[in-house]
């Protein structure tokens, strides 16, 4: 299958912009699964309360979804984003995952990173496995995770033991850290997953904060199949075989997941 | 404190040379906390039950551990080593925490990798951690793990969650995706690691297995304090502050254990 992530800088404040910017540069690229940034829709930094408002939307009937939506039908392909989510008198640091059928799943972030906190409730649904269907591949597993929900090892964990075989990881890392560590996300759950980043920086009066880009895509042995660039927009699309991921063995006598002594487990 | 590794090719089959060896190579040095390879007094590529139980010792009476605690006693410092271990009709590839006032405490590996399932039973007793006290230290939490135990990210959560500071790895690794990966396992906990692999090759007439050293040890921060040689028997010690991993803040609003969303992990 053909999967792959849309790195870039989103206009902060603009999410008309964004929507123009992802449009563009999926171009004519043919593609059965595209993972985009966090908060893809609205940029990062938020000044106050007010502009968290105008810049958030309600899932699935705002203008951010439904660009993604006709692009995800248009495209015949599903599509993961993160969003600025407005739900009532909350606000979320979502993903959606947006299928060419018109079906649209929402992931509300569960580890929110610093400045976040001030902003955001954290996330209050369950880490979840939702079955897209790819031509020539037939049903496929994936799991969302959103940035800093990498350093816990739960989150990637709780996903692949419920089936993900893909997990599709919006971004916006300041450090590179995670670029790092994805290796180990992906080997010991032997999934492939797909960190999308974006790039630049978002400045405000009282300072700014800048983007690591490098999106990266892994394969179940911890390869680095693709590692994007610093700063450049780009949309990389690359073929991989995500049955792959469903066989666990990687020795004829260790099986990563047979092999769990479960028993000896505590993380509460 | 000062902490560190002893990097050896152990001789296969000669517990008492490898005795030596171990004691030649720490020589003159100071250290409160030492850690030594998996499987240190006996090699690693068996033939037959035979030569497992000939090689093979009951803790804390055997040859090797009364070499250890001599060796503790003589440094008063606390050693972690793999062991071979017999215990009745059972083998288990084990380690030992060596103490200075002559308490041993047994670790068993839960994770056996590929062949080691044909000889060795799997681990029984629960990932505990042990407290030792240390000069200008106080009294400091380690945990221990051995080798293929780091690939499965519950192995050093659970000894983090139960306080440990340090995490010492006996290790006879073959591939290097080990030393890449601790890494993550030092910074998604916050925990000193010490992983002391092995070098060189166990050669028996129907093949071999050659060993990666490159032991590390990592602080908290996923800093690697010093990465070992590929070939040479070593033993390094390095000053560490093991307080520095009690506090699991990483910036003013995140605590990466205060902030865990244990009611959204699955791991069973």
């Amino acid at each position: 299958m053909k999967a792959g992530y849309l790195q870039f800088k989103p206009v902060f404040g603009d999410p008309e912009a964004n929507i123009k910017k992802i449009i563009k540069l999926t171009g004519r690229k043919k593609f059965d699964l595209l993972v985009l940034p966090e908060l893809a829709n609205s940029g990062y930094l938020f000044s106050d309360k007010k502009e968290l408002t105008e810049l958030s939307e309600e899932i699935p009937d705002g203008k951010f979804c439904s660009a993604l939506k006709s692009l995800s039908r248009n495209k015949n392909a599903n599509i993961v984003s993160g969003i600025c989510e407005r739900s009532g008198n909350k606000f979320f640091n979502s993903s959606v995952l947006v299928c060419p059928d018109g079906k649209i799943f929402t992931y509300r972030k569960i580890h929110l990173f610093n400045t976040e906190k001030k902003w955001f409730t954290p996330g209050d649904l369950p880490l979840k496995t939702y079955e897209i269907t790819v031509r020539g591949s037939g049903k496929i597993k994936i799991g969302m995770m959103i940035c800093f929900d990498w350093i816990f090892p739960e989150t990637a964990r709780t996903l692949a033991l419920k089936g993900a075989q893909i997990i599709c990881h919006p971004s916006n890392l300041v450090m590179q850290y995670c670029q790092r560590a994805m290796f180990t996300r992906a080997l010991e759950n032997h999934v492939f997953t797909i960190t999308a980043n974006r790039t630049g920086k978002d400045i405000k009066k009282d300072g700014g904060i800048s983007f690591t880009g490098m999106s990266v895509i892994l394969s179940p042995k911890g390869e680095y199949l693709h590692t994007g660039s610093k700063n450049r927009d780009e949309c990389v699309i690359i073929e991989i075989d995500p049955s792959v991921s469903t066989d666990k063995k990687i020795n004829p006598k260790n099986d990563l997941y047979k092999d769990r002594r479960k028993m000896f487990y505590r993380i509460h």
